[in-house]
């Protein structure tokens, strides 16, 4: 396409490096905010800007935090016996989202994946691994997608916490094989985490 | 949805704004951003601000520009004497991609839409019939899609120049009826341009 401003061209290069956006929409995005007033599109960009200056991670979840600990983390409410490890923070928003679990999170920041060389040293697995050890939680809820890379990164765990005195279960698989967690709806989602089964190896 | 962080609310928020974007998407650009360098994400959040505080709109065609007049109008190689009048930069975009128009652009902001509350006096038009006045081009394309706006907007337009010494022409119909200009192919378009036919009122 030929762009008439290279600002305008600079703006849709810029958003068509969003996954799932090419250049036409991106386009489009630009066009929009064309139309906004310029304190919309200031206040858009001291958004994003935000995400990368004052976000934290909770030191005790590794959950993304607006403080240095969590409001699930520090909320004494929570029952911190039971902890349940997802990937990234949208499968603990889709899990916190059912209203079905009263018990904290742990976020490894992935799933094993030896293919994309990913491997549990770049997860925070060792962290979890700690924290059973100092904690000594009564369960460990392993809440992944359920594709080949849940289900190894799964099976490590579990091995890992297998000598520990803490029960290692798993979401009950209500979710389609195959099926991204992050998509799965709420009553389904909420339902594998009031059936989770004990995970044998 | 529940976020963990007001930070990423905000975010997600000010992105679920954009046409065509839902909090699921926002979530997931909101995702997408957290894990690139925060010089990219800078620079995404500058190129958003400079649209509205450095992007023009040239004096001569209303088209978005880097400076008082555009590229098109300062170049001494187009044709002055034909104007093809178009809805907005898009399909100014669509129109130059095609290298079948050698003239200069007319860009409205818009088509007139009664329903919308877009009437003549909020577009450029006047500012078109002025122009034609003044300058006596040749020849008015009037490349508008092929809607009820589009019509409606072409059969003003073409009253109003109907005494000036002007040949009015629009751009022959290869586009789909109820199609959008932006979305069409070049080629179609390319044509559509090249086979412009009188219009008659």
């Amino acid at each position: 396409m030929e762009y008439n401003s290279a600002i305008v061209e600079k703006a849709v290069d810029a958003l068509s490096a969003f996954p799932g956006i090419g250049k036409r929409t991106a386009l489009r995005l630009v066009m929009y905010l064309l139309k906004r007033p310029e304190s919309e599109v200031a206040h858009l960009a001291d958004s994003l800007i935000r995400l990368k200056t004052e976000l934290q991670l909770c030191e005790v979840c590794g959950n993304v935090a607006d403080s240095k600990i969590c409001d699930i983390c520090s909320n004494p409410a929570r029952n911190k016996s039971i902890i349940c490890v997802v990937e990234d923070f949208s499968d603990q928003m889709a899990i916190e989202g059912t209203g079905q679990f009263n018990g904290v999170y742990h976020i490894l920041g992935g799933l094993i994946a030896p293919i994309d060389g990913i491997g549990p040293e770049q997860l925070s697995i060792a962290a979890l691994i700690n924290k059973v050890h100092h904690d000594q939680p009564k369960e460990v809820i392993l809440a992944f997608s359920a594709n080949v890379e849940g289900d190894t990164t799964m099976f490590y765990i579990a091995k890992k916490l297998r000598d520990l005195p803490v029960k290692v279960s798993c979401i009950a698989r209500g979710i389609a094989i195959g099926g991204e967690l992050e998509y799965a709806d709420e009553l389904t989602l909420g339902r594998s985490i009031t059936n989770r089964t004990e995970y044998h190896i």
